[in-house]
């Protein structure tokens, strides 16, 4: 590094996904520069290293050209099998610690290895197994962040595959996977429901709360097994006339989010005594704090994107970058 | 009808669905002669009334030639509102007298006019609403050949979309839907789920008991909200191995169908006091037994298809076919 350059970064951090990949610039734990591409796993140039080597050098060859021996670290898909290299999963409880010591590196085609993360796996007897590769970083930047939350604590993170994660000690010592997002998709897209929903594409619209509620409410009230007809009420709903058609994706996904509360916050431990901190996009936030607060809880702490915390502090347990908390 | 014949008909009945037409010859409340074609009311062979009368004269215009005078009765989505003329919803409670005088006549372009009968609508203050329409018609054939269930009973027609319909006086009382078939095939064709399960084209196969029973265990020990947890396990499971690719899709089935079982026998009443009769296909009706057998249950009936006996019912209840029960 120049040291005349002030801003000189000290690690490039890569959160590489299935349909995205994104660049850090990062120096004291902050991010100096973002880059963007659509080179995620599944959408590479070519299959294969030469893919991966012509997708990194595409995102930041530059970088490397000028900073040469910047540390490089990355995590999500880009360590699971149909990725550039392996990192395999490692088991609860999982800390920053045991993440930095299986991570596995990769000859980046450009300047140094890339430290790839591993993925927690979740895999206890009586219980169903479970996986997540890539919200382990985002947990792990949120505790670099927020060392209180290290003692106890459970981390929700919604989206396509939501996850509830309980923190003991700096550690994931269990979590589970909800299908909400992906369930949505597939019954707007590809059920009988969506005959009677409006395109999503056809106009930007506001939420219809009152029919979010609705959803809410059926899924606070349900006993064991009843989703899937609480789902055809989707279409039953509309079919009546109880709710316009343009209001059913609403019913849809207060039912689906209630559902994954009910579940999620039975299982989060003592709430009452631990913060419940929520990461991810800030518009699928607000959907699940209202959804939340419709519960009678509240989220103590929501917090956007969280990976390149996370991967600075993969690079601080690794050796990568030097310093303690930023 | 010529009396020299002893067989000659006294009832042309059409079960007229979405994906298929189905006609049925009868007298006596026994069915002489079946014919099947595909022109489901998707999948006329032009649309509109053009279509209906030219689906209808392909499969029964050379019986109504023979008889001209026979009367016609039909069911199932030929009443819809995208149907050939709508029948609309009767409120419950419904019994074959309501869904007679309900019916609605269209002309058949051959011969009498098509007596086409009504679906029902379950749609009482602070419930969801529901909907039927073929289901009620198959009940009252069960009802038809067993008078002794129209004292009580619950009857479980599986399916794409399961009904479990309580009967008191002969009467649909109330009912529910589970989306439990269509979940399946979306959630195998169209998730993350179906990339780690072999195409079910690939070959016929048997099912795996075990992982059908784990998929009901995990059910029948649920609490509310659990299910889009439990359905990621199907991901889960194949991954860490402990199921191999080729028996997810069976612990994806036992799942769904246990879950509807929880729910459907909970809202069953009480069933120790009243018959359980299930109606449909015999495959699916197997492994419904299987999966109430290992909730503790067993079916005290079971039928194949009662559409031709529910649709003499109507007829009789309509008066276009003399006599009683025969």
């Amino acid at each position: 590094m120049n040291p005349q350059t002030p801003l000189s970064p000290q690690l490039l951090a890569l959160d590489w996904g299935t349909s995205s990949l994104r660049a850090f610039l990062m120096r004291d734990g902050e991010v100096i520069e973002t880059r963007q591409s659509a080179h995620g796993i599944q959408h590479l140039p070519q299959p294969g290293t030469p893919g991966y080597e012509q997708a990194f050098a595409a995102i930041a060859g530059d970088w490397l050209r000028q900073w040469p021996e910047l540390p490089i670290v990355a995590c999500g898909m880009v360590g699971s099998a149909q990725g550039w290299k392996e990192a395999p999963y490692v088991r609860c409880p999982a800390d920053i610690g045991t993440l930095a010591g299986q991570s596995v590196a990769v000859p980046s085609g450009l300047g140094p290895d890339i430290l790839i993360a591993p993925g927690v796996l979740f895999d206890e007897p009586g219980e169903l197994p479970d996986v997540m590769r890539g919200e382990e970083i985002q947990i792990a930047g949120a505790l670099l962040d927020h060392p209180a939350w290290a003692a106890r604590s459970c981390m929700l993170l919604p989206g396509t595959h939501s996850k509830w994660a309980q923190i003991e000690d700096g550690r994931i010592v269990r979590y589970a996977s909800y299908l909400t997002g992906e369930l949505f998709a597939v019954l707007s897209q590809h059920s009988i429901l969506g005959r009677l929903m409006p395109a999503a594409a056809e106009k930007p619209r506001e939420t219809d709360e009152a029919a979010f509620e609705l959803g809410l409410s059926v899924a606070r009230d349900s006993r064991p097994g009843d989703l899937s007809h609480q789902i055809f009420g989707t279409r039953t709903l509309g079919l009546t006339g109880r709710l316009p058609a343009a209001s059913l994706a609403d019913y849809l996904s207060g039912l689906l989010i209630g559902h994954e509360l009910v579940s999620g916050l039975a299982g989060a431990g003592d709430l009452a005594q631990v913060p419940l901190v929520m990461i991810g996009a800030p518009s699928l936030c607000r959907r699940y704090a209202h959804s939340l607060h419709f519960m009678g809880r509240a989220a103590d702490a929501v917090l956007d994107n969280t990976a390149p915390a996370g991967l600075w502090n993969l690079a601080l347990a690794a050796g990568r970058v030097g310093g303690g908390h930023r």
